[in-house]
């Protein structure tokens, strides 16, 4: 029977916040006199606002981008006066107080929140800043060619807005070869020449490693911070791997080719097998698409540096892993390894892409920062 | 222009606690005398463990499993001394203080953890009561045939084990008609007779519905009771939907044919239409594999009972939503439904399961629970 070990049965998501420091300082590298902000909406991906956003702010961190206000006021909290934080959902009437309470800079979409935001700090001493962001082609949020239009001529508008940045959002910028890359560029300094000079921002981490004429002076990487390769190739030397689920060994057993393991069956052993039962399930981020059936390879975890596959269905608290080739070492309380510098990869099993993989981890997990 | 109204751009997660208390019922009308624990792992299914597991008690529950000890001291706080608590992942080294000091119930898998639990326990005064799983063919956690056969002769350990309960997990129950049903039933009864008589429990939810032989002494349903159908047709009828995600529309804006929508350009307007941005996205649950390319229909939403459809690619925080067909209603502010009674329908849209749908849901999310 194999030696149980001190271990526990609850996952770990273990986060390394030098390495987001380390990529941080790449960036900084890359754009030279840009500045660099931070995008940390979503609980930062998922990694813990408050100690990440922190190490960003000890990285020389600045400006950061977020969701929705509350996300802002949380933010704030964390980092103190000395920042700027933008909402890019916008305004909404009923999150004002919080975007003025929290001194929160809304990032207006349209002229509708255009008016919205003008009626709201209309006599108000000291109201925030705004940005403006140009929807130049990914058509999600942002003014559209017809609004802009209109705000670019209203000039009174413009002032009392009081604007300080100027942005747009890349559709394609992963894929340095599509066109749609230009097209938002030229569209986006078409646009903003109709604007008076402010701060200009297109970049997110993929639009970084554009070059230079996407940068203006404001890039606003997220991915990139977090390890997740942006583009498959190019920003791969300087990004560090940030975030790695370990999951405990919790039961051994030998299977008999022809049995089915797991919901559903869907898994027949094709030989004789050792595999390993692994507390740590979807609902600690491993995608139920990592799953492998009779007809689809499915994803792997890492054990002493090797890949062990992950068999049957992934289930909410338990994966099993198929662990033949490594069973003269692997024990009962022993840890594997999930995502860690293989983000990208098991984004591709999964059928998904490595910014939702983040955002999905280790809600359960016991959380380790690495200094 | 839309007009405005008083909205958040913060998304909420709608809870209908009475209509788990409601499916509990339901579930104990339909299986009699026997007794009915709940799943409450990760969280309730990620609705919140604190307030699902004390409406459950109201409801007359006093049997609660959870996957790991942190989830059962949790649970011990809110609903006090009078329930019992299985831990499912079983006993380990460093979770035995949890596990004593909040008087939760270990699940016993294996010979390695029965001897880990008989040597904790021995010479300690009151110490919880445990649980035999016996896997009568999942291959997950549980006694594979050898190790029970250990067990079943060891009587000595039996008695320093101190059993309460005994039970199998059923691996293909949704589907009434697989063979692996009765392949486990009868597995599990041989099994059992070999024991000294106690509770035993083989049925989830999906075992609730195979009919009265699989339902024992006690059903651990999960599933069922959040509104989730386990089966494909039978528990509908009596299952209540618990869970709806609210986003709010931010923008709403006219794409002409021919232009790309969202991430990557991989969904093109095939007419002229009408798109509202919606302020939900994965990291809010809506699964990056509902989304919709020029190859593959994507997810859906409601908006006053109709349908309306997700284009190009779900993101962080939004959604793009095909609205031509209710223009002349949507304004900026209304809410728009995810899920509610469209588990089933959204996971076979997204390549998943309900069950997965459900855990990822709403961690940003204002929650507003239904009393």
């Amino acid at each position: 029977m194999a030696k149980v070990q001190g271990y526990s049965a609850r996952p770990t998501l273990r986060i390394d916040l030098s390495a987001i420091k380390s990529n941080y300082l790449a960036i900084q590298k890359k754009v030279g006199t840009t500045k660099v902000a931070a995008s940390v909406k979503a609980d930062a991906y998922g990694l813990g606002l408050v100690p990440v956003s922190k190490v960003l702010y000890g990285a020389g961190c600045r400006i950061f981008f977020v969701a929705t206000a509350g996300e802002g006021k949380a933010l704030r909290e964390a980092v103190g006066e000395n920042v700027s934080i933008y909402v890019l959902n916008g305004p909404a009437p009923r999150d004002l107080t919080l975007l003025f309470g929290s001194y929160l800079k809304p990032v207006i979409n349209s002229m509708a929140q255009a008016q919205m935001w003008v009626e709201a700090t209309t006599g108000v001493k000291s109201a925030p800043f705004c940005a403006i962001h140009i929807d130049t082609g990914m058509n999600r949020l942002g003014f559209d060619q017809e609004e802009f239009q209109m705000l670019s001529r209203n000039k009174p508008m413009q002032q009392k807005l009081g604007i300080d940045l100027v942005m747009s959002h890349l559709a394609c910028a992963p894929d340095a070869a599509h066109p749609m890359n230009k097209t938002q560029l030229d569209a986006f300094r078409r646009a903003t020449a109709q604007l008076p000079m402010t701060t200009m921002s297109l970049a997110n981490t993929a639009g970084v490693y554009l070059g230079k004429p996407y940068h203006f002076q404001m890039v606003r990487p997220g991915i990139g911070l977090y390890g997740g390769g942006a583009t498959t190739q190019r920003d791969k030397e300087s990004t560090m791997p940030v975030v790695t689920l370990l999951g405990a060994v919790l039961q051994i057993k030998k299977i008999k080719a022809g049995q089915t393991l797991g919901y559903d069956a869907t898994y027949t052993a094709k030989k004789d097998m050792t595999v390993a039962i692994v507390g740590a399930g979807y609902a600690d981020g491993i995608p139920v698409s990592s799953s492998a059936t009779d007809t689809k390879k499915g994803g792997h975890a890492i054990f002493r540096k090797q890949h062990v596959q992950i068999v049957g269905r992934v289930s909410m608290d338990l994966t099993i892993l198929d662990v033949s080739s490594v069973d003269d070492q692997i024990e009962i309380g022993h840890q594997v390894a999930f995502r860690g510098d293989q983000l990208g990869l098991d984004s591709s099993d999964a059928g998904t892409i490595n910014y939702e993989l983040l955002v999905r981890l280790g809600q359960r997990c016991r959380r380790d920062y690495l200094r």
